[in-house]
């Protein structure tokens, strides 16, 4: 066997690197088993341990939340996120520390407003405790982070330092962006949760633009319920309880295409496990293979992507054009100089058919799995690993979660399930998520 | 005769109001008739006549930019828009200038970057003059600026000092931006070109977001040559030439809703006259009535401009609720908050049915049009006006121009003749709108 299935939210990936949820912690406050400082103080006992060989901030403010908690163990609790803390990849402004895009051309830049999505953590009382590590402008260019699962490995990207900080308890929750693959990779990477919503639901304001086109806000947590408490906190305080759904009879699509050819064997081993257990669950399982959504995606999305990307950077193409590392300036600005307008306008007419077509054939299904990567983490920091299965439902704009679920036997390292849903059913998908997890682990 | 149809961009706003076009004055240049530097000499001459007026600036660096002119003045010209002074609503980042959205909040704000479109246009080596007056946070709160052709009147908003600046001749082209109808309408009330693109197509990096599903950059000229000029400089060095098309044989829509009833008498008589014109110069008009979609379209766009518009500023919210106007705060802000998220995402489904509806209304038409704004400017500098005749075609994510073609003969002031093109098919608007304009004139 390649592959062990098993709840990875209840294993350490370094010794002693967990932390409560923000669901739990959130319960113990309310019933005054702790105070948010306590809370806190887990956090930060976590980043005393690990940071040093895991290297998940780019910025930290101990102090300022630790005094943020202390005023808050004076309050009565109110707020989805009362004492919650919480990191914030470096690619999304706050008012009040350094937000630096993953590049020394922005070194110590402090920008006058918080992002929409930090505004609204902090209106639910959740706790900024820093700035995680972005690769460059949140493209390819690693920084210093490493996987807690083992720090010979990437931690994936461009969320690198979020889903480090949240595999390593340092924070319950963070916050990180999906333009390709960057939250749900590095979430399966490091053995977390990882969420990226419909496109368009949560405010981009105040986040620096990659491709506009498909840029989505995502987080990182240990708990599913963690991510309802996030979703009320940015959207709005209408968003239900996640009540687990049931799988007896449910469709269940999993994807033959595309790219199905990279999988690794221990992935290969994972999904038909799965695919077994969920049909020992009672439910139905097709081959989905997105009815013609997916033709010349690749293709179209580079395309799209290198266009808006190369625009997105006139500023740092017109100033800074030699502090930008060769993987950004020759590889997809370059690439995205060269693409015509009448060549994007074809490819973002090609892409909004197939939105249409994916919504037509995931009709017929409750959700579509398929692994979260190709592969366990790949072994080196140099580069953060290929985003070949996540890119397609952030261009066709889907919501996407990857589960913590199995465990690489040869190399002990995570793999993620992803979960795709239908347009606007996010919180549907939550629900299905949820009854996944208690089918395979209660 | 309620009004009468003019050619207004050969016409003066207030006296010695007018400037070289971007197009004459590149051509000027590239001949050696004309330095950089004079060009920019004229526009300043502008400024210091009327700038005590009309009020369209928030901020301007006139040494700056002759300085950068007589460098240029050495130079031999390159780019698209070479020594081009422009101007640049204040709710866009300049790396250089501050920028202020409007609002005492960010007084003497300094971003780090510039916006996208800026950027591109400097690399065109275009001149930046200055920063120009807007909206409160691009919404409805006026700034100080006040209308060229009659300094009691409103230039319209959000986009106020660009059309004014443009208007009275101290700038060529200037950019504003678009959520409702904050460019088409100040560029109809102060009688200039106005464009609003395809919704997409240029890059809002950069940009501080009012809505994000309907931000839309838009240009303002006095010639439709100098929007290609931009398009070129923004987008890439593809963009075609303006071809004026023929009228003959094509097949004009005449927008019979929304809205029709609070239309003006002379805008009735200026689209009466246009219709007979347009008939005579062999165009086939029909009424457009949109096919459905403009079915329940302000209650939806209302719905999402205002969840959307409130989360942009949740920071403002949470830090600045007491400085916010009224008109925001207690208007669209107010409204948004109570949206909640199920009612949003019904709101955003519903709408882009109505965007795939219009396309098809559209496919028989070659252009549709109608009045740019329900009246002239109106008297008064408290309020910026109705973009009720803007607002579907914003939302819908149509490429808009309003071309400055008439007088209402009671007030002396401007009208505008908006022309919609089919998403994606700017171009083709531009060279339509030409045929317009040479037919009308030449």
């Amino acid at each position: 066997m390649e592959t062990t299935i098993i709840d990875l939210t209840q294993k350490d990936a370094l010794e002693n690197s967990s932390c409560l949820s923000a669901t739990d912690a959130t319960t113990a406050i309310l019933s005054k088993e702790m105070k948010p400082s306590e809370v806190l103080l887990e956090c930060i006992a976590n980043i005393e341990r690990h940071e040093e060989k895991v290297g998940a901030w780019a910025f930290m403010d101990k102090e300022r939340a630790y005094h943020k908690a202390v005023e808050f163990d004076k309050k009565s609790p109110g707020g989805p996120l009362f004492g919650i803390p919480f990191g914030i990849k470096d690619n999304i402004d706050t008012h009040d520390m350094p937000t630096e895009y993953g590049t020394s051309i922005y070194q110590a830049n402090q920008p006058s407003r918080d992002a929409s999505c930090v505004g609204g953590l902090r209106s639910a009382n959740a706790i900024p405790l820093g700035k995680t590590i972005c690769t460059e402008f949140a493209h390819r260019a690693p920084g210093k982070t490493a996987n807690p699962w083992n720090i010979n490995n990437t931690p994936g990207g461009s969320s690198s330092g979020s889903a480090a900080a949240v595999a390593s308890g340092m924070v319950p929750i963070a916050i990180g962006t999906q333009t390709t693959g960057s939250v749900i990779r590095p979430a399966a990477y490091c053995g977390v949760i990882g969420y990226k919503p419909t496109y368009g639901d949560f405010n981009l304001s105040g986040v620096l633009a990659n491709t506009p086109s498909f840029d989505t806000l995502g987080f990182f947590s240990k708990t599913l319920e963690d991510l309802v408490l996030i979703r009320r906190a940015v959207l709005d305080n209408s968003i239900p309880s996640l009540i687990e759904g049931n799988l007896k009879n449910i469709s269940i699509g999993i994807v033959a295409k595309p790219y199905w050819d990279d999988l690794c064997d221990s992935n290969i081993d994972m999904i038909e496990q799965i695919e077994r257990l969920l049909s020992k669950a009672g439910a139905r399982i097709q081959k989905f293979d997105g009815g013609g959504a997916f033709n010349d995606l690749e293709q179209i999305g580079m395309n799209i992507s290198g266009y808006e990307f190369a625009r997105t950077l006139s500023h740092e193409r017109r100033y800074f054009y030699n502090r930008l590392s060769p993987i950004l300036r020759d590889g997809r600005m370059a690439d995205g100089i060269k693409i015509d307008y009448s060549q994007y306008v074809l490819s973002i007419q090609a892409m909004e058919k197939s939105r249409l077509i994916l919504d037509d054939a995931m009709c017929k299904f409750d959700f579509v799995i398929c692994p979260s990567a190709a592969s366990a983490a790949p072994l080196g920091l140099h580069e953060t690993g290929s985003a070949s299965f996540n890119m397609a439902w952030t261009w066709l704009h889907t919501p996407v979660v990857t589960l913590p679920i199995a465990l690489d036997t040869q190399t002990g390292l995570p793999l993620g399930l992803q979960m795709v849903g239908k347009r606007h059913q996010d919180d549907k998908l939550l629900a299905h998520a949820g009854a996944v997890l208690k089918y395979l682990f209660k």
